[in-house]
């Protein structure tokens, strides 16, 4: 009776009682391949210290799942555009309605938390330790709380979003992502994180909050109206849009939002989506800024870090290699911030005991940095080096002024009422000011994120830019005091500048974006150091990128989420990679004249979504493929229990038992309504039937139905009520590795069916061509290498082995008089194909 | 002898002389099928007005090669990145040096002419007379001369060059339109254009100079170090750079450069592109204005067209509303521009008489509508209402300016040096002058753009809409003299921001983009007026997207460019719409037993680049395609002049006649050298050989080679030496038309083989594609509708006859004991190989 294959559930006592057996392929499999494989990776050591949260679920959740999504190959998407735009645009101005409120609401908590903590820190200056000690606990009890709230209720929710979010657009789906519980987590979690005044950053996390907000609004108007909102399709288009809102909300800056938003999320873009994330995004900007100006903050309209840099003369051309070398050097400062923060991660996993007691007490970590952090920026100890008291905020509108902090190497006395004082030690150098900002914040900003709170990476590196460019722009300044223009009109140096050069170099490095150069545009009001800004942004991203992944990226390798990585630059042996030396051959399919049991057998031993249609098993030709859940159904419809009541029913008739089908009809009608839990159910019923009588009913009732069952599966399946997608995706087998990721990138699609003439031969998944990416990326003599890649180097003759096989066919073709060279086993079934079908 | 299928080609003379047979197939085949396609269409009466150059090159040359550049499919690519990056950067710093110093050269050259004008027409103020012939003949003589010379030298040079582009980079060859001749007639053309005051822009051209550029470049590059720059893939890459850099040199815009481009001429865009298009405009960009500053014409960097609104207030909340109109009035102009152009083209073609002249006279049509134009701009006379003298570089910073130009209702004195004097008329209101400019220059540029001279619409649109914005913000600033800031503080209102506004809603408009937005703000220097540009934009690019098509998209369907068509939205019918209803059935294919007869046919007959490699005609399974040329190097090699001489040589020791031999290896001899023009060849061998025994020979050996020729084409076809694409692009019937759009838009397929279970039964390809979303996006119950459409309406069944043809399949597949219903003869096939596969 056992058809599981040898392995054996534990907990489930599903084998006792074949009466719920059908049960099992509609429930239970999910259920298993879940806990085993939790209880595969708990055996394995795979828990991390970023899995503080579970990360079982969610790593499950896209291999249960994983082809739902997919852009191009299903069959459902044909009505998807229909009169859509309409109500597109009701949901994209609902989305940026939302989205700002959300974020407007979170500002002004968020500049609460900070003021709290200010004002319980200024009115306990009587006492040095007091007040150190507010200043320590305020912070470590925020997060500490963030930390625990996000991971009692959505450990999704921690981090930066946009790895993730990349993931998802890309056509996998990370359904706990998107979930209620989620959005609350990150919201209140983010508030408290960023209240606490740590180096943390909030835009990666309002993509996810704003992606968030695209998918409950979606579901909620799905509910509300159904139909064009269920779409999967139309869900992805809006969340790449949800996308650009969240960054657009973040700095009020829609236009450099859209681009970040597609630059870090997208591989290729459709244009055609563009003008979503526009509106969307501009919508969203102009209500958060103009609820600003109700609130009586504001006057009207304007930037949100505004500059007031002069028109005339922004800057002169002699200044660009000042420019250049900013850039360059942020280049490596992003790189090696990527560096780092991927070092911390991996440093605390190799680390076993910190590991361990890191795993058990999941909140000593992040107080702990929190703790380090604090006490490290306390204004009165080692904080007033290094301008500990600002907030980001406030440490920004500083460094963006457009007035010169030195000039002759000597501090000039700050007279304004800016924060600029918090530059300015009485002993110290505003130089040495500088400096110390820039490294502790650097190393700061690189643990902080590694913190299990939402939080992003981004506004920290920004601000530690802009420290820098304030830096270079402070050097010349003293250098150059009275400007380097040649002419007699004096134009002196404008510090500010270059921190707005700097800021948008080293987040672009960081990020792998050349758009943060249209978020400092945006971001300060001003436009004036366009080409300054470029040339740095570029040359820091041409230096970064050679150097390291993106941020995100590095993220998505930390938490192996299931995207495919880009092809590298520069390396060879990728092209010589073909599809036959990555796929896998031994594909699970089903025939035409499959039984149901040899269905049963497939979903058991399987994981993947979609199954392999093909004529028969000696032709194997591709018809087409079913989902897994078609054929569960199918299952289920064949052991289900109005067949089974039937069968019962006959077999009672012909035998004339009564009794026995009596009882057994009062637990068949109690089985027909809800099978949810079958497993419960079975218990509940072993334990409280214990009359003899019944007892006797069910295990007569048991043989009979085993026998049914038995019979029931050797027949052959009926596809007439089952969905077939016709056209699944189909390679050859010589088609390129690089041809390969192409267009799974471009179709995102989760697997393709590799054929011969027609024929099932194998079949490629996202985690192959990941596989031989990566393996091919690393290679440099040591790490594996495809078995057949290794002939095909000399590179002309590729081409003649392109057609190598086409030719031994055609020779075989030609007439049977040719002496025929022995061929391999499983080419035999081609041939016989091909001269079968003559 | 005659295998020409019946037609024959008049002019050449081959067909007297079958010794040079061979030559056929690969030279003349393509001179043939060009000048019966010229033959064609002369006859149907298809030449129009815009193809004043002969379009039926332009239209040839893709037909001819319209698979080379596919992104995805060749098999080719697959060493094109390897250690590109280094090159690349070097060949993306030369191409924007070349483009900024061409354009700064243009530039000088287009101010130069427009001085002279100015310099004339100063200088004749004696004469009213003499003035008017001077301000007449002057542009005459220019627009013409532009006609005349880009006529002569090269027709591809006419128009703005931007939908060619698009067409191009969706991965057609239009061969002509990048070569050196049109890159000079495009340089000296524009500026002759431009330089002739006409109401012409500069933007499109500068595109297509650009990508000329590129090309040139990359021809050069490869004649001096080969190996890459000869990669086409590589080449379409660095096109797309190209366009970026001529939008971005063309207003020194890197930003808004790049995102026009990417909005333009992509549909879907591969973000790896991304730095490519901003590293090379923002080179470009950099040394444009660098040149400017050497050149002293300025100090320093700065924007182009530089504004000073104020930084403080530069608009209030309560302005909005009337943005927002300005942005919906301006989609409405925008697309009454589209119609308006289109409509003149459409018009001129359709009266016979007028096209027939205008084709006739060429020069005439531009001549006519500059001496129009001009007259009507001539200053002392109506010119004097709508600012005429005017060029458009002044006109623009006029419309820009951040002072008034009336308050109460009253003209105010104009006492600056500025080009606004020109605006205000002793006699008339600034109003008037401001609505007659913008009534008139409408008109004007619509007609204008329809000159064969190499010209943008880009620049007149802008200016038109500058020339609104302003009407709208003077009339603003008239209605609220104080401003209608509700607080005590005056902030009056900026026209000068109505009139960026306007400008860049008017050009998105009309172009159908939104980083027109972006463009003002890197022209003006300023982007304090963000909101209301991107309110003002989103709503324009709403309601003209929703009437018109984008001009670029108008432009491509009057010149019946090869372009794939957007899917429109809201359309129902065409998810209804099945590769099957659109795919041609009668497809053109090789089997492997095809003898070389066939693959003559075959030949003769199909026109499409590549052909299927089928198995069997019985069979009929899709083994791969091959292209056309690969076939006649088959073909050629088997007819060769090599085994044509050993035939011969072994003929004769056979026969022993030694005298015909002699004479036949002397010629021989001559023709085994080069056999590039054969049909020239003949000719002089015909009339030169007056010796009578020569011709006996000659007349003997014909018939030896005739008969050995008709012997070679009953071999079957050696496939040893020819390239076989294994991985053809495959459908199924059941793919949707939507779907197909698709995959075709992504990876820039030209054609894809249908295949039911492996076997090949049909072929769709880009025009097949075409028409029917042509069709089904104006049908309306009259429109042609595919007629297997009509019953899949009722959309739940959908699902069900997806799968119907399977489980026809599965059905008879599990046992012939059922009875079998009639099938259509074409299944029979089919089935016939189900079951002999078993």
């Amino acid at each position: 009776l056992s058809t599981n294959g040898g392995r054996r559930t534990p907990f489930l006592t599903i084998e006792i009682h074949p009466l719920l057996m059908y049960g099992r392929y509609t429930q239970e499999l999910g259920v298993y391949a879940k806990e085993e494989a939790a209880r595969l990776r708990d055996g394995g050591g795979l828990r991390r210290v970023t899995s503080v949260r579970s990360r079982s679920a969610e790593l499950l959740e896209y291999e249960k799942d994983p082809c739902a999504k997919c852009h191009v190959c299903t069959s459902r998407c044909q009505k998807f555009l229909i009169s859509r735009v309409g109500e597109d645009w009701i949901f994209l101005i609902l989305l940026g309605l939302v989205m700002a409120l959300v974020s407007w609401v979170m500002d002004y908590a968020i500049a609460f938390c900070q003021q709290a903590q200010k004002w319980m820190y200024g009115g306990l200056d009587s006492n040095m330790l007091l007040q150190y000690l507010a200043w320590v606990t305020y912070p470590v009890v925020l997060i500490t709380f963030s930390a625990g709230f996000t991971q009692i209720l959505s450990p999704q929710a921690v981090g930066s979003g946009i790895p993730e979010m990349k993931t998802i657009l890309r056509g996998v789906v990370l359904k706990e992502y998107l979930t209620f519980k989620t959005f609350v987590a990150k919201v209140i979690g983010l508030t408290c994180a960023l209240g606490s005044g740590m180096p943390l950053g909030k835009e990666g996390p309002f993509v996810h909050v704003a992606s968030l907000c695209a998918a409950l609004l979606s579901k909620f108007l799905a509910a509300l109206f159904g139909g064009l909102y269920k779409n999967e399709l139309r869900n992805t288009e809006m969340l790449s849009a949800a996308c650009a809102v969240g960054v657009g909300c973040c700095f009020a800056a829609p236009i450099g939002g859209v681009l970040f938003s597609i630059e870090v999320t997208s591989t290729f873009f459709a244009v055609r989506n563009y003008w979503r994330g526009f509106f969307a995004a501009t919508f969203s900007a102009f209500i958060f800024r103009v609820l600003a100006v109700w609130n009586q903050d504001e006057e009207t309209i304007t930037a949100l870090f505004k500059t007031r840099f002069r028109l005339d003369f922004p800057f002169d051309l002699q200044e660009l290699p000042a420019f250049a070398i900013l850039g360059i050097a942020c280049g490596f400062g992003g790189a090696l911030f990527v560096y780092l923060n991927r070092l911390i991660v991996e440093c605390m996993r190799k680390q076993k005991t910190i590991n361990k007691f890191l795993l058990r007490k999941r909140l000593v970590y992040p107080a702990m940095v929190t703790l380090i952090i604090s006490t490290l920026t306390f204004p009165p100890g080692f904080g007033q080096f290094m301008a500990g008291q600002l907030t980001q905020h406030e440490s920004l509108v500083a460094l963006l002024d457009n007035r010169t902090w030195c000039r002759q190497g000597v501090a000039e006395e700050f007279d304004y009422i800016s924060h600029s004082h918090a530059w300015k030690h009485p002993q110290v150098n505003v130089f040495i000011t500088l400096i110390l900002f820039i490294v502790m914040k650097f190393w700061m900003s690189a643990v902080a994120t590694t913190m299990p709170v939402p939080c992003g990476a981004f506004m920290p590196v920004f601000l530690i830019g802009a420290a820098f460019g304030r830096l270079v722009g402070e050097t010349m300044a003293v250098m150059f005091p009275d400007g380097i223009h040649a002419d007699g009109s004096v134009y002196p140096i404008v510090p500010g500048g270059y921190a707005v050069v700097g800021a948008a170099a080293l987040s672009g490095a960081v990020t792998h974006t050349v758009s943060t150069a249209v978020i400092v545009f945006e971001l300060t009001g001003q436009i004036s150091h366009i080409l300054p800004v470029m040339i740095a942004v570029i040359l820091a991203n041409a230096v970064a990128q050679s150097l390291q992944p993106s941020l995100y990226d590095s993220i998505i390798r930390i938490k192996k989420l299931p995207y495919l990585p880009e092809l590298g630059m520069g390396h060879h042996e990728k092209y010589n990679i073909r599809v036959e030396d990555i796929m896998v051959r031994d594909v699970r399919y089903i025939t035409l004249s499959s039984s149901y049991r040899e269905v049963q057998e497939v979903l058991m031993t399987g994981q993947l979504k979609t199954l392999a249609l093909v004529e028969s098993t000696d032709s194997m030709i591709l018809l087409g493929s079913i989902e897994r859940s078609q054929l569960q159904s199918l299952l289920s419809l064949q052991l289900g229990p109005t067949r089974r009541l039937d069968h019962l029913r006959r077999h009672a008739q012909d035998n004339g038992t009564h009794t026995h089908t009596l009882g057994a009809h009062t637990h068949l009608d109690t089985m027909d309504s809800p099978p949810s839990p079958p497993c419960t159910h079975t218990h509940s019923y072993t334990s409280n039937s214990s009359n003899t009588s019944a007892r006797h009913g069910v295990r007569f009732l048991v043989s009979v139905i085993a026998e049914w069952e038995e019979q029931q599966l050797d027949e052959p399946v009926d596809f007439n009520n089952c969905k077939i997608d016709p056209a699944p995706f189909q390679l050859v087998e010589r088609t390129s590795l690089h041809k390969t990721h192409t267009i799974f990138s471009l179709l995102g699609l989760d697997h393709a069916y590799v054929t011969s003439t027609g024929r099932l031969v194998g079949v490629v998944s996202l985690r192959e061509l990941r596989k031989a990416i990566e393996g091919s990326v690393t290679v440099t003599g040591v790490k594996v290498r495809p078995p057949l890649a290794s002939f095909r180097d000399s590179g002309n003759t590729t081409s003649v082995s392109e057609v190598t096989e086409l030719h031994k066919l055609w020779n075989r073709h030609r007439g049977l008089s040719l002496p025929r060279e022995p061929t391999p086993p499983d080419m035999e079934d081609q041939l016989d194909l091909v001269f079968l079908c003559e």
